[in-house]
C-alpha cells in the first residue's frame, strides 16, 4: 500500500521542469474540458449501477485508444488514504473526487500532463497543465485527449454547447487557468485592485491558497469565470493575455520595490534564504512564504541562482502526503516539521558550510 | 575629532578575549570601589572649584604614581559626543559621567582593564573588569589601583568605613558583579525565582539591558546589594559563589531542554545563526537576541564553534557609536541598520558561501 503512494509521489509532473516561458513568473498553465455522457443524470444524481456504467465506458476508450492506453487507470477507492494525498497535492484529482465512491476513477498519462477524472462533478472532466506560458498547448493537449472520448456521445445541446453539472461551465466546458507567482504586487498592495479589474472582463483571481485576494506565498490562480459565448480559442486568448499582462505588472512592481527601499527587500530574501538554509523544523505555511520570498529573489538577481525547476518542486515535495509517501514510518508533527526542513535544507544546499 | 572616537573604539578591553574561567557563560567580572576625598563636599552639592580642585588632586596623583602614569586620561567636556558614546557602551565611564560638567574626567589604562572616574556620583571610583569567573583578580587590580589615591586623605569613618554620596556604598565601598549569559534558564522561566533568591542572600540580579528579571539576550548582572557589615573579600566571594551556582544551574538547564525537545532548541539555534549569517538589515535588539542563542547554541556544540571572543567583541561592535566611530560619513538610522549587518555576517563568516 505504502509503496503506491511512494511511487505516485515519485512521477513525472512536467509543468515542474519549469521550462515554458516566464516560468519564474508563471509556474503552469492548465485547461480543464468538463463533459457528460448523453443519456446519463449527472454523477450527483446518479445511482451506483449508473456511475459504475459510465466509468465502464470511459475506461473502455482509455484502454483501447492508441494514444490514451499508456494512462495509468486508478478507481479511488480502491487507493490508500495517502496516495489519494498524493494525487491531490499534485492537482491530479480534487479533494472531491478523493471521496470516492462507485465509479469514482481517475487516468493520468506517464507524464504528469493530462489527467483525466471520472464521476467527479461531471462525468469526465480532462485536464492539461504544463510549465510556464503555454495555455495553448495546454488546450491542443486537452482537445486531442477528448477527440476520442467524444465517441461516447457527449451531451451537448446545438445552442449552449456541452451541458454540464453546473451551469457555468455550460458552453465550451472549458476553464484555462495560470498558476502565477506575484510576490512585488502583492507586496505593493495591488492584487485586490487587479483582482477586480481582471473581475470585470471576465476572468477570476483566487488566492491558490484560500480565497482572498492576498495569498500566501503570493500565489494566485487567474482563470476564465465563464466557458459560454465564446469559443475554446478565445477564451485560452483572454486568460493568456491576462496573465501576460500580469507577468509585466509585477516585474514593474519589482523594479519598482528595488529602486526605492532596496535594502528592506533584499534583507527579506535573504532572511527567507537563510532560514530555508538552516532551520531545523518548519511548517508547511512558513515553507511556502520563504520560497516565494526565495522565487522572488532568485528571479531578480538578489539571491544565488536557483533552479526554477528546482523551487517548483521543493512546493510539492514539502507539503504532507508528499513528505509521508517517502518516508519509512508513520510520521508525528515534529517529524514531518522536522523533515520538511531537511528536504529544503538539502535541497537549496546553502546550509552547514559553516561546520 | 572623529579620529579620537574611533581610537578609543579600537583600543583594547581585556575582557571580550574571553579567556578566564568559565567564559562561555561568565562573560566578565568587576569589581568597583567608591571613594571620596575628605573635607569636600560630594560631587552633587559642590561647587565649581570644588570639583576642579579634587580633579586636580587625582589627576595629580595619576600623573605622578608610576602605576598609574600609563593611564589616559580624559577631560569629559573636551570629548566629542561620539568618543563619550563609545566609552560609555565600553562600560568605562557611566551615562551620568558623560553629562560632563566641572571637573569631570576618567582614566583608562591601556588595557582597558581598569577605569577610574573623577567627579561622577562619588569624587573617584575605580573599576576593575576581567573576562570571564575572575572576581577575586579584579578586586585585587581595584585595590591595587586603590592604594596610591588613598595618599589623597579618604573620607572614612573608623565604624562605617569609607564614607559615600550614597547610603547603599557606605561600607567597603565596594561592588563585585558579573555579567552573565543565562540563555537556559530565562528559556525555562526559572530568572524571577532565582533573582529572588539571590534577593534573600543581599545579592540583586538585574538584566543587563532594562530592569525586569527577563532580559534581551540573557545577559544579567549579579552583584551585592550592600557593601557594609562584611569585608571585601567576603562580599566578593559570596558574589562569586552566587555566580558559580547559576552556571551550574544554567548548565543543567541546557541539559534539560536538550533532553527534551532538542529540535526546537536546535532550529531556534541555527535560525539565529542563519540570520546573522545572512540579513541586510539588523538592529541592535535583535542582534543581540540572535547572538545570545549563537554563543549558547556554539557552547552547547549544536552550531559550528565560534570563539567566545567573537561573540563577546560584536556585543559592543554592533553597538551604535562604536558603528558610528568607524564609519567615514554620519550614518542614518538606516545606514546604522546595514552596516551593523554587515558586521555580524563578516565576523560569524557564514554568509553568502552559496553564492
Amino acid at each position: 500500500m505504502k509503496a503506491k503512494a511512494r511511487e505516485i509521489a515519485d512521477s513525472p509532473l512536467e509543468w515542474l521542469d519549469g521550462t515554458g516561458e516566464y516560468s519564474d513568473i508563471i509556474l503552469s498553465s492548465r485547461v480543464r474540458l468538463a463533459r457528460n455522457l448523453k443519456g446519463h443524470a449527472f454523477p450527483w444524481r446518479a445511482g451506483k449501477e449508473e456511475l459504475e456504467s459510465c466509468a465502464e465506458k470511459v475506461g473502455s476508450i482509455i484502454r483501447s485508444e492508441d494514444f490514451l492506453r499508456s494512462f495509468r487507470l486508478f478507481e479511488i477507492d480502491a487507493l490508500e488514504p495517502l496516495a489519494k494525498g498524493v494525487l491531490i497535492e499534485k492537482h491530479l484529482i480534487s479533494p472531491a473526487l478523493a471521496k470516492g465512491g462507485p465509479g469514482r476513477g481517475a487516468a493520468v498519462d506517464s507524464r504528469g500532463i493530462v489527467s483525466i477524472m471520472v464521476n467527479e462533478e461531471d462525468h469526465i472532466r480532462i485536464q492539461a497543465i504544463l510549465g510556464g506560458m503555454r495555455l495553448h498547448e495546454a488546450s491542443r493537449i486537452a482537445r486531442q485527449v477528448d477527440g476520442p472520448l467524444e465517441a461516447l456521445d457527449y451531451a451537448f445541446d446545438s445552442r449552449c454547447g456541452y451541458l454540464t453539472s453546473c451551469p457555468t461551465n455550460v458552453g465550451t466546458g472549458l476553464r484555462a487557468s495560470v498558476m502565477i507567482h506575484l510576490p512585488a504586487l502583492t507586496h505593493l498592495g495591488r492584487m485586490g485592485k487587479l483582482a477586480f479589474g481582471c473581475g470585470k472582463v471576465g476572468l477570476t483571481v483566487r488566492g491558490l491558497f484560500g480565497e482572498g485576494s492576498d495569498s500566501p506565498g503570493a500565489l494566485y490562480q487567474v482563470s476564465n469565470q465563464v466557458t459560454l459565448g465564446q469559443t475554446e480559442d478565445e477564451l485560452v486568448e483572454k486568460v493568456s493575455s491576462a496573465a501576460l499582462g500580469l507577468v509585466k505588472q509585477e516585474q514593474a512592481a519589482r523594479g519598482k520595490i528595488l529602486s526605492g527601499k532596496g535594502i528592506d527587500l533584499e534583507d527579506k530574501v535573504w532572511r527567507a534564504w537563510a532560514l530555508l538554509g538552516f532551520s531545523r523544523v518548519m511548517e508547511a505555511r512558513e515553507a511556502l512564504e520563504l520560497l516565494s520570498l526565495v522565487r522572488m529573489g532568485s528571479g531578480m538577481g538578489i539571491l544565488p541562482y536557483v533552479r526554477v525547476g528546482t523551487m517548483n518542486a521543493l512546493l510539492l515535495d514539502t507539503q504532507k502526503a508528499h513528505i509521508q509517501a517517502r518516508a519509512t514510518g508513520e510520521l508525528s508533527v515534529e517529524d514531518l516539521a522536522a523533515k520538511r526542513s531537511a528536504i529544503l535544507r538539502e535541497a537549496l544546499a546553502s546550509g552547514e558550510k559553516g561546520s
